[in-house]
C-alpha cells in the first residue's frame, strides 16, 4: 500500500533534493573556475555520497532520475543532429567506433592477464574498457558549443558504433564467465536486431518525419507536442534497453526524428527544462557510486592507476586513428571525447559483480577508472577546444 | 550497489511509460469529449494499475514522480498567484476553510458513529472527510482559466487554511487511535510553527522578494534561473512535510515568492514543461491506487455510497456557506471546487491503517469516496462555470 511508504517517499525526495542542490553547487563552482559544469556535479556526488559525506543513499529512485537525465540528455542531442551531418561524418566516424572498441579491448585483456586473472575476468576487463559514456561527452561538447561541429558529430556516431561493439563484447563476456561458453546464435541475432533498430530509426524514422512533418500533431494533440515527443523518447529508448542497447542511443535516435518534424523548435525549448532538471542526477549520480574504503590498500590502488592510464591511452590512440582524416586537432578532440567512461563503465562492473565474475576489488578498480576518465576528460577536452579557436 | 538493480530500475522505466502514456490518452479522450482532461487521467490510472489491467504497479519511485507532479502544480499556481489577491479574499477565503472543515467532519463523525464503530474510526473518518485536494482543484481551475478569479483565489486559500485544520484533526485522530490520547502541547506547539511557516513566507518571504527581485540571480547564477527557483520549491514542500503540513503548501508558497521576482516569466515557462511531465502522473497516481476487489460485498458498497455522499453534501455546504458573500454561482463554484479529496484522502486513510485504527474495509471507503469525489466534482464545476459565462 503505497500511503503506508510515506515516510520512505519522504526520504527520497530529501536525497533527490539534496543530489541536486550539491550538484549545482558543484556546477557554479567549477564555472567559476573555469572548468567545466559537469566535473563539478560528478564531484558533488562524491561529496554527499557515501564517499564523504554519506548524506544520500544509492536507491532505485535516484538512479531511474540519472538515467532520465541522461535519456533527456541525449534526446537533446539528438534533436540537435541532423542525419545529413552523421552521413557526411560517417565513415570516420565507424573507423573511430570501430578503432575505440579494438584498442581498449585489447588493452584491458592485456591487463588482466598480466596480472594473471581468470578468462572471465580477462573478458570483463576488456569489456569495461571498451564503454564510452556519450553521456558525458556530449554534455561537454554542448557547454562548449561543439555539437554541431564535425568533431563533435564524430564522437556521436561513433558512440553509436560503440555501443553496438560492446553490446557484442558484453555479450560474449557473459557466455564466457557463466561457463557455458558464448551463444554466438544469440549473439549474431541480438547484433542484426541492433543494427536494425539503428538503421531503422535513424533512416526510415527520420525520413518518415521528413514526409509528414506534423506527425506529432497528427492526432490533433489539443496542447504542446512535448508529451509525445517525450512518449517517442521513452518508447525508444525502453525498446533500446530491451534489444541490448543503451537506453540513450533510443533517446539519441528519438530526437533525430524529432529534429525533422514542423515541432522541432517548440520541443527543443520544452525539453530544456526537462534536461537541466534530470541531468544534474546524471552526473551526480556517477559520484555517489564511489565508495573510497575500497581503495585503502596499495595494491588496488596502484591496479587502480595502471587500468586507468591504460583505459586513457587505448581509447585515445584507438579513436584518434580513427579520427586522422578529419586533421590533427579535430582527431584530438575526438580521441579525448571518447575516453569517458562515466556510468557505462560502472554498469557493466556492475553485471560482471551480478554474475559473480569478478571480485568487489575488480568491481572497485572499475568504478574508480570510470569516475577518473570522467574527471579527467573534460577539462583536458575544454583546453584543446580553447588551443584551437 | 545500484547497477546490480537495472533490472528493477528499467521495470520501473517502463512503469513510469505507461501510466505517462495512458495517463496521455485518458487525458486526449476526455478533452474530445468535452470533460475535464485530469478525470480522464485518473481513470487511465485505474485502467492500467491494479484495478484493471494491472500493467503498472505501485511502487516508491512512481510514488515519487506523483508528488514531484502536485509539487510542480502547486507551484506553477503559485507563479501565477499575488499576496494581494489572497488579501483581497482572505476572510471569505478563511470562513471557507473553516466552514468546509466543520461541515465534513461532523459528517464523517456521524457517519462512523451511526455505523457503531470504535473512537478511533470515528474520529478518523472525520479526518478523511476533512481532506481538500487542492491539487485536482487547482488543475480543473486552471484547465478553465479560473485561477485568477476570486472563486478561484478563494479556494486556493480556503485549502491552505484547511490543511493547517486537517493537519490539527490528524494529529488528534493518532493520539485517540494510539490509546494515549491527543498530546495537545505538541499539538499546539506543531499548529503554531504551521500557521507560523506559512505567514513566515506568505508574508515575510514575498516582501523580500519585492525588496530584491533579483535575489535569484543575486549570487550570479550563470544560466536560466529554473534550478535555482526549483530548489527552492522543494525546500519549503519538504519544510512544509516537516512540520505535518503538505508538500504542495510549501511549493505554493515557493510560487508565490517567485512570482514577485524578476525571473517570473522565463521560470514560469521553464516550470510548465515540468508540470506537464510530472503532472500526469499525480492524476493517474490517484486512479492506481484503486482495488475494486475490496467493493464486492454489498455492505462495503453501501457504506462508500453513503459516506461518499456525505462528504460531498458537508463539503459542499460548509463550503458555500462561507463563500455566500462572493455571490450566488461563484459560492457554488467553491462549494463544488472544494469536493474533490483527491490524494489526501487516500493517505490518511493510509495513515489510519498504518495506526492499527481502521480495517482494510475503511481503507477501501476512503479510497473509493477520494476517488469518486475526484471524479465527480471536475464535470459539475466545468459545468457551473459554463452557466455562468
Amino acid at each position: 500500500m503505497a500511503p503506508l511508504a510515506a515516510s520512505s517517499v519522504d526520504s527520497i525526495l530529501v536525497d533527490l533534493f539534496l543530489l541536486l542542490l550539491a550538484a549545482k553547487i558543484g556546477d557554479e563552482l567549477f564555472k567559476r573556475i573555469g572548468q567545466p559544469a559537469i566535473v563539478g556535479e560528478v564531484l558533488a556526488g562524491v561529496v554527499v555520497g557515501p564517499a564523504v559525506l554519506g548524506w544520500v543513499e544509492v536507491s532505485d529512485t535516484v538512479e531511474v532520475f540519472s538515467e532520465l537525465g541522461a535519456v533527456f540528455l541525449l534526446f537533446w542531442v539528438g534533436l540537435e543532429t541532423r542525419l545529413d551531418d552523421l552521413r557526411r561524418v560517417g565513415r570516420v566516424a565507424g573507423s573511430v567506433g570501430v578503432l575505440g572498441v579494438v584498442f581498449p579491448f585489447a588493452g584491458g585483456v592485456a591487463v588482466a592477464a598480466g596480472y594473471g586473472e581468470s578468462a572471465g575476468v580477462v573478458v570483463f576487463m576488456g569489456a569495461a574498457l571498451v564503454a564510452t559514456s556519450v553521456g558525458i561527452t556530449s554534455a561537454v561538447l554542448s557547454e562548449l558549443g561543439l555539437v554541431r561541429m564535425p568533431s563533435g558529430r564524430t564522437i556521436l556516431g561513433a558512440a553509436v558504433v560503440d555501443d553496438i561493439l560492446a553490446m557484442l563484447i558484453l555479450g560474449v563476456a557473459v557466455g564466457v564467465a557463466s561457463g557455458s561458453g558464448a551463444d554466438y546464435t544469440s549473439l549474431v541475432v541480438s547484433t542484426a536486431l541492433a543494427i536494425g533498430f539503428v538503421a531503422f530509426f535513424a533512416l526510415g524514422g527520420t525520413r518518415l518525419a521528413q514526409r509528414r512533418p506534423g506527425f506529432l500533431k497528427a492526432p490533433k494533440f489539443s496542447e504542446s507536442p512535448l508529451l509525445p515527443a517525450v512518449l517517442l523518447c521513452l518508447a525508444l529508448a525502453g525498446v533500446a534497453a530491451k534489444i541490448g542497447l543503451a537506453t540513450i542511443i533510443g533517446a539519441f535516435l528519438a530526437g533525430m526524428i524529432v529534429a525533422e518534424t514542423k515541432e522541432q523548435y517548440p520541443i527543443e525549448e520544452e525539453v530544456a527544462p526537462l534536461y537541466a532538471f534530470f541531468s544534474p542526477f546524471f552526473f551526480a549520480f556517477i559520484g555517489l557510486q564511489l565508495e573510497p574504503d575500497a581503495y585503502r590498500d596499495a595494491e588496488t590502488l596502484s591496479a587502480l592507476v595502471v587500468v586507468t592510464v591504460v583505459a586513457i591511452v587505448t581509447k585515445f590512440i584507438g579513436a584518434w586513428l580513427g579520427a586522422r582524416p578529419l586533421g590533427g586537432r579535430n582527431a584530438a578532440i575526438v580521441g579525448v571525447g571518447m575516453v569517458p567512461r562515466g556510468e557505462v563503465g560502472i554498469v557493466i562492473a556492475g553485471i560482471a559483480l551480478e554474475e559473480g565474475a569478478v571480485s568487489e576489488q575488480f568491481f572497485a578498480i572499475v568504478v574508480g577508472m570510470s569516475i577518473l576518465t570522467t574527471l579527467l576528460a573534460p577539462p583536458a577536452l575544454r583546453a584543446l577546444v580553447a588551443r584551437q579557436s
